[in-house]
């Protein structure tokens, strides 16, 4: 067995505190990563919480996971010793159904092993996510990242950058497209990056007056302040695609109608009540609703590639694994810019002094 | 001027009654059609009931209509006289914006004169339909009829026939492709023939299970009554694509869950209310949620070149315009497999006794 230690939650909504445990032994087609850094998603908050149900105790989150391979098993061909390997949202699948053959492990008509608060294949033993010193993955559901980029920027991209790339790629955005991000938080911020960086004209939809800034040095050309009363109305029908990033309830008829034919809204925020959809806004110009969730892994290494060539990366601010519980009261108050990331070498000086 | 003879409504909700006017002179572009049979749509009713207000009266009601070429303007180049025309929602538009350039003539960016309830490109002289003698039209908004067919079950493809050809079409339905169809009317009936000669495998989900026979002679090979319990639960995700032609307000979910990955759900009644969606069921598999609206004028053409080639007509029954109340109650009911057609010859025998 691997000997791991990380920070868990010991029980729904309890803080997160000290936790030693085990992994499995590296096996023949698995690598070690010593874990550097992991970011902290919205989702992390949410699982600890059991806010949709089914949550898994004690509960290590995490799954934007950076690291150092510091182990490789005898049949792995994709890493070697002292690489710079990634951890996203899944650590297995079934490998065989359509979905996986086409890439899109996420949605396996077997059981897609989630990186925590979730099991591995055998559909028993739970899986331990990234606020920890290292993880055994299979090499398959690891994703090779540059060692030339801040690799603590890069483990947002993970899950929030593979996230917002996915539905900007499946829409074919490019230059000349007209783009809008609908909220600047996390996702938002990656979203309004890629699709700067793919060369459409971007547009940024807040509550937040104070965000304009923020979203001009992004890279965004608009920012609309959505409660200001007819802000919204002279942009009828312009948008080839709005990438919707806000989880809260919230009316999805005022982005619909921004549409142009066949243009796309696109949610990766999960509102927990049902959006009441005006179906005239769908049939007129043909407009779509859709959603998108996480990516693939082929995709999520094009994505990371992508994000190297480009020398896209996330804004952080780093934390030490002692000021989790300050990060996550900030996180749900959206007071972060605009992911917080964990520099793990706090947490293994505490696993050094604990023992 | 040129002299007609219709059906109208002299104000909401009436009933119809014989109605003499005039159209204008046929000019340079224009074509006279003598029409010889006119389709009723569930959507008179609702704009001879001012069911989505803005209704104009006297209304001449009809846009499913079919008829001899009576006359042609001097520039005209696409028919001559004895020509089989047909016109369908439409009878103009700007013909320069870019849904126009895009051959999507009925989301014009100025103004897309509507057959009838509508007013001509000057947004002040009334539309007249179908339920009439004769209509005067720019050839450009005049299909082409092969006079091969029944003319009559041709009618109603003008609008039932593109409202379905259309979103098939733009998802590339073909052989392999799983596809419901939910609703056996009028629009539903067209929706399976379609689905059928592209080779689909169809499935027609209904609240009534007396139309099973009528949906495997169309070509359906499956069929589900849907207010079975448990019925459609183990059809999840199996869907590449539901058409869903039902108006009155429903579950949308329902059929959002039995999509695949990416699959569509396409909207071509409108519901009056906003429809409950949940986003989780958009979110995962990435499922689509969209409408569609009749189509432009070369892929109306296209579908009528294709039932000719196919041989796909309407499921009618043919009445005289003295049965349109009735016609219109059994409308309302559904009552008719699967559309109403006036024999237009009806209504000439009384404009000839009316003098």
């Amino acid at each position: 067995m691997t000997k791991s230690f990380g920070y868990a939650a010991p029980e729904k909504k309890a803080t997160l505190e000290p936790f030693a445990f085990e992994r499995r032994a590296v096996g023949p087609n698995d690598i070690l990563i010593e874990i550097q850094f992991c970011g902290v998603c919205h989702s992390d908050i949410h699982q600890v919480n059991d806010d949709w149900g089914g949550s898994i105790y004690p509960m290590v989150p995490g799954h934007e996971i950076v690291g150092r391979v510091a182990e490789v098993g005898a049949n792995v061909e994709k890493f070697k010793e002292g690489d710079t390997a990634g951890v996203g949202c899944m650590v297995d699948s079934c490998r065989r159904c359509a979905s996986c053959e086409a890439g899109l492990e996420q949605f396996c008509a077997v059981h897609t092993a989630l990186t925590y608060n979730g099991t591995e294949m055998d559909e028993t033993t739970p899986t331990f996510g990234g606020y920890s010193t290292n993880i055994v993955v299979d090499e398959s559901f690891a994703l090779k990242i540059s060692p030339e980029q801040n690799l603590a920027a890069v483990a947002p991209l993970l899950c929030a950058g593979i996230t917002t790339y996915s539905p900007l790629k499946r829409f074919d955005i490019k230059h000349g497209s007209k783009v809008g991000i609908v909220g600047l938080g996390g996702l938002g911020h990656m979203g309004v990056k890629f699709a700067v960086a793919m060369g459409a004209d971007v547009t940024v939809f807040s509550t937040s007056p104070t965000k304009e800034e923020d979203a001009r040095k992004l890279g965004a050309q608009h920012f609309v302040v959505t409660k200001e009363p007819g802000a919204l109305e002279p942009l009828a029908s312009q948008f080839d695609f709005i990438l919707d990033t806000v989880s809260a309830p919230h009316d999805l008829n005022v982005y619909l109608e921004l549409l142009k034919y066949n243009g796309a809204l696109v949610l990766v925020g999960i509102p927990g009540e049902p959006a009441a959809v005006l179906a005239p806004l769908l049939v007129m110009r043909q407009r779509n609703l859709t959603g998108s969730a996480i990516g693939g892994i082929p995709e999520t290494q094009e994505m990371l590639d992508y994000c190297a060539a480009k020398n896209i990366v996330s804004d952080i601010e780093m934390i030490g694994i002692d000021a989790i519980a300050r990060a996550y009261e900030r996180t749900v108050k959206g007071d972060v810019r605009y992911r917080f990331v964990i520099d793990i070498a706090s947490l293994k000086s505490i696993a050094a002094n604990v023992g």
